[in-house]
């Protein structure tokens, strides 16, 4: 090809952060039972949101939608008790971390996370050809005490936490989170991923602190509030550091559907209850499944629970192809250590009811 | 702040590249009465892509869209007769626009485009730090020869020309857009950006070749198909041009309600019959309004027309504002030589009364 490919581009590999489960369908041509490894919400979301939907496509699906997010920020700094210059909107927290890694780092700087921690912000780490450095999971927590050390050692230009975690599904109280915010140099970015936040027990989200120089909170419309499909996340923070996002991003990025049913649901709270409270007993249905199948559950604050498996990497493999096999969709932690683990999502009744039913045989052809 | 935020962004402007009419109606207090500023389609868009919508909010919202978006671009394929590996989705025609310059050039690389084209390509520009140079429209077109001769001398790695032409409406037909192909290096990447080409005369859009290995062309679901709320644009080209987005791009950033509704109104190819024979008639009338009023409107191809207010930006700039301050958005080319002009959308046969009604007294009050 004649033509030029930014020559960092051009040395990436083709790649994709996940698999997803419709090109599983697609290549086996057969539809999942249940759909338990993208730590959706099955059970949807407010039907208030559903009507807000229903609006933009009836009324106004024709027009740009707002490129300040004006409605949604003011609701969201109504609902959180922030200023309008704290908060910024992006195509999910995936979005989010793509604009953060190129505002806030340059070429080769060392970014810091943990082995096995959310693969898309690594995506986006290669992609902007920044320098990864990673500190291993202790006992199925991010370690926050290492994490602190490396950043003092290594002073990255971000570290990324999250909390809850994925893909373990633990947690540190507020207070530990707290600390460690304390225990970072003052010059790096701490990106607090608190995707699950609304899942997690109380007392797990630090209370808001927008003073702080060096902390962006990220959370999302995709988990329990159950729009994933409209791609809506938003970053909290200083002023200071939520204004570069506007030299950059693409203002009329943000579609009309995940303003306006982001707004709808983030103003309908008892169904956002109903919601935590449904997922809280499917948490403990699955755990209750591994425990009959003779597997460990890992306790969890998100959406979803992770399961020991009890032998090494390669057995879960099995254990997760034979639930796909029978047409379970789950994932995995694939990093050393973690990997001994599969992820299942919290889904619907029916869903949950379908991997009780295979995992038993699964787990016997493995014998 | 002790954080750091890259060099070259740190420089750039807070800017936008437009000023959303939701703002100015903060600002004002007031409700447009016609919105005609923003090229939208206000007559909304197919009843199977509302189908779609009501579809997806109360089914699968919750779950993550397909990120290889293989039903749309299957779709797309089946409909334009090419490969799927030459089409890439995008957040609109913007969001493909910030891709293609990250991949196609390096900083400080020289970008070619005309002086007063379209201001969200620059923007992308000016975000990763590359070189803008222009060539002067030349009779309210894009003046293609002096654009081929500029690519020569200059070696830019990427021209963009629109046809048809945003913001004047106006168009080449397809042998001479064939011709400045021909005459671009092979080494320069052309940017082909038909967002209007679905209300464009028979004969503007050049037959699809995807073996041109220097030359993307951009359409989108935001102009004659009418759901610019959804942010769904696409690119099509050599199959060597189209891999390289799935290194960096988001790979789940286009929302379901984007894929769905966007091939629900591809296959509704009568509907689109129905609203660009619409939007001629739409045309017809605004060319009819400024007649009438002593202004010269611009023939075009496009869903809005350019009127030559017969003086100079700064009177243009007078009956623009006279407009806003009558409750009718609309909006202006700031280009030298083409900032006479004012731009009116193709409206609902109400906002064009509107504009009918107002316009006289808007001129009576600038003599």
């Amino acid at each position: 090809m004649p033509i030029k490919i930014d020559h960092h581009i051009q040395t990436l590999p083709a790649t994709i952060p996940f698999v997803a489960p419709e090109r599983t369908e697609r290549e086996t041509g057969k539809h999942f039972l249940a759909r338990l490894g993208a730590n959706e919400n099955n059970l949807g979301c407010s039907p208030n949101a559903i009507d807000a939907m229903a609006r933009i496509a009836s009324q106004t699906v024709g027009q740009y939608a707002d490129p300040e997010n004006y409605s949604l920020r003011a609701a969201l700094c109504q609902h959180l008790g922030i200023e309008m210059n704290n908060v910024v909107i992006g195509s999910g927290i995936d979005g989010l971390l793509g604009l953060i890694v190129r505002i806030f780092s340059s070429q080769r700087d060392i970014i810091l996370t943990s082995a096995g921690a959310y693969p898309t912000f690594n995506y986006h780490v290669a992609a902007y050809d920044r320098t990864l450095k990673t500190v291993p999971y202790r006992d199925d927590h991010e370690d926050l005490g290492a994490l602190a050390e490396a950043a003092q050692k290594l002073r990255p230009s971000i570290v990324y936490v999250s909390n809850p975690d994925n893909p373990m599904g633990t947690w540190w109280p507020a207070k530990d989170i707290e600390a460690f915010i304390d225990q970072v140099p003052e010059d790096t970015l701490i990106i607090l991923d608190e995707a699950y936040g609304e899942t997690a027990p109380e007392g797990t989200l630090p209370a808001l602190d927008c003073s702080r120089p060096n902390l962006l909170r990220l959370r999302t419309f995709s988990k329990a509030y159950g729009i994933a499909g409209l791609r809506c996340g938003y970053a909290i923070g200083h002023s200071e550091l939520i204004s570069p996002f506007d030299k950059i991003r693409n203002h009329f990025g943000i579609n009309a559907m995940a303003q306006a049913a982001s707004e709808a649901a983030l103003k309908d709270q008892e169904w956002l209850a109903q919601t935590v409270a449904t997922n809280a007993a499917a948490r403990d249905e699955l755990s209750a499944i591994a425990l009959k199948n003779g597997l460990t559950p890992i306790k969890s604050a998100t959406n979803f629970v992770t399961i020991d498996c009890g032998q090494d990497g390669a057995f879960a493999m099995q254990v997760l192809n034979g639930l796909m096999e029978r047409r379970i969709f789950v994932r995995k932690p694939m990093a050393p250590g973690l990997d001994r683990c599969i992820r299942v999502s919290t889904g619907k009744s029916d869903e949950i009811e379908q991997l009780s039913a295979v995992l038993p045989a699964v787990l016997e052809s493995l014998k």
